[in-house]
């Protein structure tokens, strides 16, 4: 069975809402980031980043979101989550996935999670950043009510924890993010995303 | 015909790397960073991120260097540049490209590429923060010669990118990253990097 190493409301949620639209067979553990289970030497024999998400297969373990989110879609390819039996198309998904993780992450990151918290001007640079990364998202990343047009791919999923940030912490505009905002409520429908939510403890925004 | 966008030295020699270790039909479009050639509409319309690599394809444009390659390598399969039959397999390839691009990529540019460049205690800390990152990769990352085991794959041409990075920069010490040094230098040696370099203007460092 797939276990995922995750914490609740963190990055991770990309990967279980990709597992729970899957239907996949897995395990849910909690890692409490607050008191640093992520660096636990049980922790890092499984990761030794000291980071979640980690699912970990009968194979071994794979890290990183945008390769979870993917492995996950093309494992469960009934579910086509992904457009899994076309290179190009599954590139141009991963493409925005790994965007995500290397660009909008870190921008929000450092908004909401820098340690020591920032303040004042660096504050205020840092939210700069940030938004200008959420309007490459607006202009650019839904080519249609989804990611990829037509259909809900693991990429939905995925953009949707970092809208969520961006909601919780009020700087997801409904003026400037038309299209985010719109897309986080369909991804909130969605029941696969519901029920993700309610084991992780957390509430619709 | 396949065109990379790419600035020389910079992260999208990871691609680089791939497509002439694949032997692949492409041409090259240099973008000067320095002049801001990355900022430009014309290029902007290829990648409204603004940033290097993009592989433009006949059917439209790849970006990030972990899909690049990972495209690169199952668009080749007689080049066996990655474990392309096996989903897991090939995501724990993945992984590691995943993580060079979101962890290990920012920690040392922001040691070389910070903009107001880092001085003093402010540079330390960062230097520090980009060498426990080395430390992971020499420690967990290379489970052969090769990032897979025994066979070289695009993670090797990637992870060597920021090897190169740091030996220029006199951050690869050699008593402390006996690995990793010697995994450049192997990297180094290959036919399709030294040609990959030489199209660059670059020498072995």
């Amino acid at each position: 069975m797939l276990k995922l190493y995750y914490s609740p409301g963190a990055c991770a949620m990309a990967s279980h809402f990709a597992l729970e639209e899957a239907g996949a067979d897995y395990q849910l553990v909690k890692i409490d980031l607050k008191k640093g289970e992520q660096k636990t030497p049980e922790y890092l024999a499984i990761n030794p980043a000291g980071v979640t998400p980690a699912l970990v297969t009968d194979r071994g373990v794979l890290t990183e979101n945008v390769v979870i989110v993917g492995y996950v879609a093309q494992t469960h390819p009934d579910t086509k989550l992904a457009p899994n039996d076309d290179s190009f198309a599954f590139g141009k998904m991963q493409s925005v996935n790994a965007w995500l993780g290397s660009s909008l992450h870190p921008a929000i990151g450092k908004v909401l999670f820098g340690r020591p918290p920032l303040e004042g001007e660096a504050r205020e640079a840092a939210v700069k950043l940030a938004l200008e990364k959420y309007d490459l998202a607006e202009q650019h990343l839904l080519t249609g009510p989804w990611v990829t047009g037509e259909t809900y791919t693991v990429a939905d999923g995925y953009l949707s924890v970092f809208t969520r940030w961006a909601r919780q912490a009020d700087l997801l505009d409904k003026g400037r993010y038309p299209r985010l905002n719109a897309h986080l409520d369909a991804v909130q429908s969605r029941p696969a995303v519901i029920r993700a939510l309610e084991m992780e403890g957390l509430q619709r925004v």
